[in-house]
């Protein structure tokens, strides 16, 4: 049957050809549906019986129109002028007008049209796109602006390193850097071995050390430094670390002036490449149950190098696969069969010709999940006998009667302290991380500006940057990514002016920080994976390499359950003295405290508080993130306590509230991010920036409280109204920032050469 | 200064030792400390001057003992014996009895002693650990035990299958299949396809086929072999997939009797690679917009296939770059001038000789994150022609008078009807991601069980397991590993027996699930990577290959999120109703059945209750997991109604809500693994995997809930007395579990060859 048996233009049956079409359009005929249009049928009293029974006879499904006859049906529509028309119904009459002016529909017709139009649940007011293009939508109109000087904003990021950054950026711009694929490990460890020796050349590797040693004397810088290359290959910073920070520093920290002069100079040329060999098989987190042995023979004034079983073989040693000469190995020190704890010893393990030393075995560790131009290895020692000069002697020595000295009485206490030397570490990794969100974030962030997919009927295609999901995942760890920059620079002043007394708070700070951001890297760049689609799995577009690269930041350097947990006790130190006495009394003082925090910070008011300017205040965000904070550590210390009490073995007691102490250094250090974040945005003048930058510290502020959200309803600090409103206020600034989101990453400044994946070229 | 001239052995100064020497043995003499010792040493009447200035002489840093006296006092109180002595004075007093027999201190004194000891906050009961070994914990106690039959328990999860499953292990355990590594991607590339033929050989391939084409027309078996082979290598199963799934069923399920007879053999026995060809790099989700085009050629009875422009290339098709010789194309269909939309086509792209056709043009994608086993290939067509027959025909065709004839009218629902014959992917997918779960757990829970870090002062270092971070991490994975076991076992029997009017819910359920399990198992394998640390990380441990390999399983099929979209306008469509005529009535009814909802659901004793059965009760969980998945969907029909109703158009209202969309699908499909869960473990008779299946669905139910808790504490569901307990239910079921950890995932029966990892080995 064609479709002008059905409705001939002059019959006034055309009323119908808009509902038909859409029923016949759309994806099913729904028993309802039928039952709708059937009563419509039958209340139009203009109709004669053969109009209802051809009207009905059409409704079955057996006798669905021709998807030619479809298609011409929507044509004798397309022709009206529908501008003003919204509903189905409109345009129904509209039709029916052209073609069959004389006939005029009753009021009570009409009616029925509407109320059926609404019974087939036609949802919204686009009736007429469903005939016609030129949809516009709020979600296709969104779109990317500036809305703030990124030139400003990054000399601001930089601040005074800004001439070094620039330094830095333009060698790895240089084609001799060019980023590439490799046929064979081989080749990859050996393209990243030459770039670190012109990196070297440069005079990069030699930056943090003495004059003397063709240095600068500026850790600042070297930190600096280690960030600005990991825009670049990951492995060519690790390899760069590992030479010239775990190797050439523990030289420098736990080595005295005649090791300075005899080994710096060449560490930072790299023409004595080495290796800084810790970690055994046996003992990776628990490092001071190392068990390779230093044993001192005091006829012939050595020490005797042994590994004595496989578990204490050293391993993942970054450089001693191939290129390493030397190597910094802690081992315990026996004198007279007396074990003095863990020293740190200067080994040969290699020839200038590469050929091994004796008493050394090396294995490859191969093939890993990323860093494939590190070449890590396995180092046995076989009784390898060194001179005495050989042991680095800051903390401790032999004397010249063979007796062990150190200022230092506890072998444990020495052990520390002289790995709390070596923190430098915890401070570049994170900031080498957070440089590998920078690039993630920018490919995938222009790769969702560009992309378009879906859109509305009758309407254009939308950057799936503009979907709130796309958004929800992506704005957020933008957010985040600004508020760690300022974080990591908060660190990285403190350390540098760290004095004796500050030195555990700092320990601290970097381990919670290096866990933070490394668990943060991880899980943003698995985010750009995934919000890249297919693209963002094939390595030409990066994500793949910086993955995969970074992915062990959270277990180098320290586990990052091992380190949260480092910073609880850090924190739970300054309950030490309650422990002891922790009385009814002092818990009485406790919940008085907390009470008091109730009066003061949960009155109802603030609790159910849902007015914007309180939700965008920066004393809001604070506070919340400090009663956080306070309460946390609190309940950590009371719950340890009441374990103990109860007659559990400390150990045991710290074990069963381990995730809770886990929470007690997150909050730690969230509310560190948070105040460091803060006080940076202070200090810019410029107002455009000042604003975009006050937004994503809110964005982040609010995100994290959203997260958290579970344990501040449990607390009563918040109520369900308020944390409704958060997370709309979260999705809001979201939307917001995604206009400025491209300009944001453009603030990186990363070299376009870095970021090379073709779905982030700005021509494409 | 020696240890003698202090603590003479016949001195009352004895009673100090132990004091000075925990306090030097600690990491640092607080003032504090200083303080505590001080007013002791004042307050003791019997101590001379020249006792009292010589004891505080000796607190002074300045004057720390010598490393080797702090050891010579360890050993004056090491020979005592300690096993009744718990605190610092007992032993002090002990040995000061010993050394000084004559000497008795009063009651006060001892007073003294122990307050200060108490001042120092020496921690907990175990003082005499400080100076003797044998430390025993209940954390380190704690061990693998079995409490069930691990043969039932595979047997029962396996159910009718079981043989040909022991079928499939046997040739993946075969030494032709074992893993490896490669030196070239084409190599890698060459060992999969011959496994892939091998495989075939094996009669694999044609499983679900009709038996003229070789096969057992056992759909049921295919996804059977899809997940076991995914034990093994993931680019093989995937290949797999590619030409015996996609390729193969497009021509099963939209092909008719011709494209059977003429195609299904050679491809089941890969006697004819092929390829699925349907995405485009303008393309991926938004399917519907594809724009290759099928022209109709009248005069001579063909189609001509061509890519219009660049981003209508076909991209990450798997066989294409260097295997397929035909593919199943997704093209507009053109017949004088007019669009009948996205149909299928079959056409030739190599010659056997592995040339390509004339109007083909391929490029190779080139390196991925993972499955490099696999060539995925680009693919242009310039004007390629092919016969009318190739036009896959069941659900639309063009007839002799070159009319296009389909008997669904719309090219919307016509195109969505062949998508959702092939729907049975989004089951393949799930099952084979789960298959890695198991492997990845199953290696880090081997681990952690083997693997010891740390331990109490004078005790054995504990196996990580026994940590509660590290229950934590790899515990609940466990539980839902077996839940979404159950829960895909439903989803499969759902779809073999599914009728025309269940399918899209079947099709919503397939897309949630896929969405659910593969987003669990890139996050599982996250952890695992970390819970194994350094190990975890080279490749020889292979969670390398599992991560990268299953990586793209949360984007290919469908784009997670885009998919849980899907689930959740599925989940409304009962809403479409009230959508048209919610009015204030309607939306008054909703607040009333929440409000009824809240009477029998909400009652205080219930919302507060803490007690045990309660919450290891299933029906608690499952009546929480639906109040959740119905609060949630009605929630969103009525944001998405009031938007509509302030005028919002209806594709920005939906966008919106799209964070609040996922949760739908979210809840929805939690819902839908609990209950399978739960009724799965009914089907069970032995007693001892009844027991520990129990405890796994209770461990999954309330982690679920503890992750949401948010949510329920925002409605009032809970009150946060209850989401406490509960949280630390989780941590006991983790304690639990953790004894039968190492047996559940043997209960996986996964080859040794498949595991593989030398962290994971038993012998070691």
């Amino acid at each position: 049957m064609s479709p002008i048996d059905l409705f001939p233009r002059q019959s006034k049956l055309n009323v119908f050809l808009p509902f038909y079409y859409t029923l016949w359009a759309d994806m099913v005929l729904t028993p309802t549906e039928f039952q709708v249009m059937q009563s419509l049928i039958f209340e139009l009293d203009w109709l004669s019986n053969t109009d209802r029974e051809l009207l009905i006879e059409n409704l079955n499904p057996e006798k669905a129109p021709s998807p030619k006859t479809l298609k011409q049906w929507k044509k004798s529509v397309e022709g009206l002028d529908l501008d003003s028309k919204e509903s189905l119904t409109d345009i129904a009459l509209t039709l029916a007008n052209k073609n069959t002016p004389e006939f005029s529909f009753s009021d009570s017709s009409i009616q029925s049209f509407r109320s059926a139009e609404n019974a087939l649940g036609i949802v919204g007011r686009e009736a007429r796109y469903i005939f016609r293009e030129g949809h516009k939508t709020q979600t296709a109109k969104h779109q990317a602006e500036s809305n703030f000087d990124i030139h400003i904003m990054t000399e601001f990021l930089n601040g005074e390193q800004s001439e070094l950054i620039r330094k830095v950026k333009t060698i790895i711009s240089d084609p001799t850097f060019s980023l590439r694929e490799y046929e064979s490990l081989a080749e990859q460890r050996e393209q990243v071995l030459s770039w670190c020796k012109e990196l070297a050349r440069q005079g990069f590797g030699s930056w943090a050390y003495p004059e003397f040693a063709g240095g600068k004397n500026d850790m600042a810088g070297y930190f600096t430094i280690m960030e600005t290359l990991s825009y670049h290959d990951l492995s060519m910073v690790i390899k760069f670390g590992v030479q010239f920070g775990l190797w050439g520093m523990s030289i420098y920290f736990l080595g005295t002036e005649k090791h300075h002069q005899k080994y710096l100079k060449d560490i930072g040329s790299l023409q004595l490449p080495g290796c800084f060999a810790m970690t055994e098989t046996g003992h990776g987190s628990n490092v001071r149950g190392l068990e390779t042995t230093a044993t001192y023979n005091q006829e012939n004034k050595t020490f005797t190098i042994h590994t004595p079983h496989p578990a204490a073989r050293k391993e993942y040693i970054g450089n001693a696969a191939l290129h390493g000469e030397m190597a910094t190995v802690f081992a315990k020190l026996i004198i007279e069969g007396e074990d003095y704890g863990v020293n740190a010893f200067v080994v040969p393990i290699r020839n200038k010709n590469g050929s091994l030393i004796d008493g050394v075995k090396i294995e490859d560790c191969g093939r890993k999940m990323g860093l494939n131009g590190v070449d890590n290895g396995v180092i046995y020692f076989d009784q390898l006998v060194i001179p005495k000069d050989n042991m680095l002697d800051r903390f401790s020595s032999v004397n010249e009667n063979g007796e062990f000295e150190s200022p230092i009485s506890s072998d444990n206490k020495r052990f520390f302290t002289m790995l709390g030397t070596l923190v430098g570490g915890r401070i570049g990794i994170p900031r080498s991380a957070l440089s590998a969100s920078k690039t993630g974030l920018t490919i995938a962030i222009r790769y969702g500006d560009k992309r378009k997919q879906f859109g509305p009927p009758g309407g254009d295609e939308v950057p799936v940057l503009n979907y709130r999901m796309h958004q929800r995942r992506l704005i957020p760890p933008l957010a985040s990514t600004y508020a760690l920059h300022f974080a990591l620079q908060y660190l990285t002043v403190r350390y540098l002016n760290h004095s004796e007394k500050d030195a555990q708070e700092i320990e601290a700070l970097a381990a919670g920080l290096k866990a933070y951001t490394t668990w943060f890297t991880t899980k943003t760049l698995q985010i750009c994976r995934e919000a890249c689609g297919g693209k963002g799995y094939l390595s030409e577009n990066r994500i793949d390499d910086l993955k995969n690269d970074t992915d062990v930041y959270t277990t180098f350097e320290g586990d990052n359950v091992v380190l949260m947990q480092l910073v609880a006790k850090n924190r739970l130190t300054e309950f030490r003295q309650e422990f002891s006495d922790m009385n009814m009394f002092t818990v009485a003082n406790y919940l008085a405290n907390q009470a008091k925090v109730s009066i003061t910070e949960k009155n109802p008011i603030i609790t159910r508080s849902t007015d914007e300017s309180h939700l965008l205040d920066f004393n809001f965000h604070l506070s919340a993130f400090r009663y956080r904070e306070r309460a946390i550590l609190s309940s950590a210390a009371r719950r340890i306590k009441r374990h103990i009490d109860d007659g559990m073995d400390s150990f045991d007691a710290f074990n069963v509230v381990q995730h809770h102490l886990v929470n007690v250094g997150q909050a730690y250090i969230e509310r560190v991010i948070l105040e460091s974040f803060q006080e940076g945005i202070q200090k810019i003048s410029n107002a455009g920036c000042k604003a975009v930058l006050s937004q994503l510290c809110q964005l982040f502020a609010l995100y994290t409280l959203e997260n958290n959200r579970g344990w501040y309803l449990e607390q009563g600090y918040m109520e369900g109204v308020k944390t409704k409103a958060i997370r709309k206020m979260v999705n809001q600034l979201c939307w917001d920032v995604r206009k400025d989101a491209l300009a944001l990453t453009d603030a990186f400044d990363i070299p376009e050469s870095c970021i090379k994946a073709p779905i982030a070229q700005r021509n494409q």
